[in-house]
This record gives structure tokens, C-alpha cells and sequence, in this order.
């Protein structure tokens, strides 16, 4: 489909993703020490449930910004049916939404 | 509860957990690379899945672990209730499991 | 926002999903024999994730053919950004999608 | 695995259990005559997330008996990995927990 994402138009988008990856990227590494330091594997699951509310929040956030965009505009340029099945698509994958 | 974890007595589950959980940092700096290079937003969400996958997987595994190692152990100990009760409210968290 | 949803213009789908619904409930009915017969627990677990897939199913069919129809015609209309709003409204709320 | 399961020494745990299924199966029901009514998809699929949560507080409360009654017993009996085992593979299953 469309390769002219919904990114490239959007930097405040764009800045937010990146700092919510950024947040998961560094929880991740603070669970890793966790582990490392054999610490309480209740505290772990905790954390770990963290990092799935920000990836949760993340897609949620593309997800949304992709509809407004791309899909809009596929509609718009009247190919929008491939633009819709392929959202989707990607939706049916994520775990949680 | 219990701060003498599942993860002190099996270096087999912390060396699987450690590995999840590297592989699940090297997929979030890809996505953060994706997104900085404005890549489409729909692969952005199928690599969003996948990391939802790995964790969804690393927290079964620990929640697993942590019922066979430290719940029981404390039902052995008679304190049972509490470490269950700890179990479930963690597992609540958790977005997907 | 419409009131002129996908189910009018597609019978079809609409009767995929009262045969998807009647199917969950029928599940239910014979999840709640299972407990009224104090029937094992794994058992009666098993059958409720069942329900869960089925809905997610229904669910995820009946917000692709949403996206199709309803907010397809409200982007055609110049409407677009309101519908695309309430669509991600409610799937935030969905349990799993 | 055992086949004297929770819900027989808990005559509360089955009360809400059957009550929260009954719930779950009126608001099917209610929504079965939605789409029959070609109601608005919106409208529907926040009624579906709203069976979904009740699906999801049965399968926790029914799970946390299960592993307080069934799965400590197992445990005291010394057959406590078998019961471990079953009950993670079936929340495996659950779409959401």
C-alpha cells in the first residue's frame, strides 16, 4: 500500500512514539537488571505489564494517526477497500490494542 | 511476599528471560529507527506485534515459574492464600498473558 | 455521530454476526450447566476463552465493515476526522480485538 | 487432572459465577437484537468490550479459585507440576485475563 506514511507529515506524532519507545526501551533494560539481579518475580511481572501499557498505548496512537492519514487519504483517492483490509490486517496481530 | 525468587534456583529460566527480553530491546530500537526514518506505519505496527508477542511470552514464563518455585513453596510453608492472592493481582496487570 | 450503520446496507454480515452471537451464546449456556454442575474448572476455562475468540472475531468483523461503510462515507462527506475518533474510541474499550 | 474441582466446597464462587454468566448471556442477547435492529456498529461493539469484561472477571475469579482449591491441593499432594502446568496452558488460551 501507501508508502508516504502518516509520520512524515506529522513530527509532533512522530516525537511522541519515539519518546514512548524510548520509555519502553529503557523500562525494558531496567527489567533486564532485574532479572539479572534475580530479583522478585511478582516486581517483573509488574513491570513487564508496564512496558505493555506503553506499547499498547503506542499502536493505538500509530494506529489512530494511520486511520486519519494514509486510510483517509487512500478513501479519498478511491482505493480505499485495500487501505482498510490492510489496517486490519495489522490490527488482528497485536495482542493488545 | 517471598523476595527468594524463581529465578535464584533455575539459571536455565533467567538465561531464557535475559535472552526475551535483549531480543524484545533490539526489536523496540528497530521500531524507533522505523519511526525516525518515517517508515509506514502499518509495518511500525507489525513490529509493535511482535514485541507484544515476546513479552506476552516472557511474562507466561515467569508467572509459570514463579507458581511451580515460589507459590509453591509458600503453600508448602502454609502460606499459601497471600502468595496466590500476590500471583492474581499481578496477573491482572498484565495486558496480555 | 451516523445512524445509518454497515448492518442496513450488508445482510450478510449481519447475519454472520446474529450466527457468531448465538453461537457465543450458546457456549454460555453450556459454560453456565458446566458450573451449575460443578464441572472442572480447566474445563469450564477453556470454554470461556472460546467465547472470548468468538467475540474478538465478531468484533473485529463488525469494526473492519464499520471502517468500510460508515466511516468511509463519513471521510467521503468531508466528515472523516469525527468518525475516526469515535471508531478508536470505542476499540480502546475492547478487551481484545 | 483432579475432577473435584473448586466449585463444589465454594457455593459462593459458583453463585457469582452463574450470575456473572447469566449477565453476560443478556447482554448477548441484547445485543443479538441490536444488529437485528441494524443499531449503530459503535453502539454495538461497546456493548461486545462490555461482555468482554465480564468474561474476563469470571475467567480471573474462576482461575484464582481454581489455584487456591484445586492447585493447592494438588500441591500438598505432591502433585503440584502437573496442576501447574495444566492451569498455564489453559490461560494460555484465554484472548484476555
Amino acid at each position: 500500500m501507501e508508502h508516504s506514511g502518516s509520520l512524515q507529515g506529522d513530527p509532533k506524532l512522530k516525537a511522541q512514539l519515539i519518546r514512548q519507545i524510548r520509555t519502553a526501551e529503557g523500562h525494558l533494560a531496567g527489567i533486564r537488571k532485574m532479572v539479572e539481579g534475580e530479583q522478585y518475580c511478582v516486581d517483573i511481572l509488574k513491570q513487564i505489564a508496564a512496558v505493555q501499557g506503553i506499547l499498547s498505548r503506542a499502536a493505538r496512537t500509530l494506529a489512530h494517526a494511520h486511520t486519519l492519514h494514509c486510510v483517509r487519504g487512500a478513501i479519498e483517492e478511491g482505493k480505499g477497500e485495500a487501505a482498510i483490509d490492510e489496517l486490519f490486517e495489522a490490527l488482528k496481530y497485536l495482542k493488545h490494542f
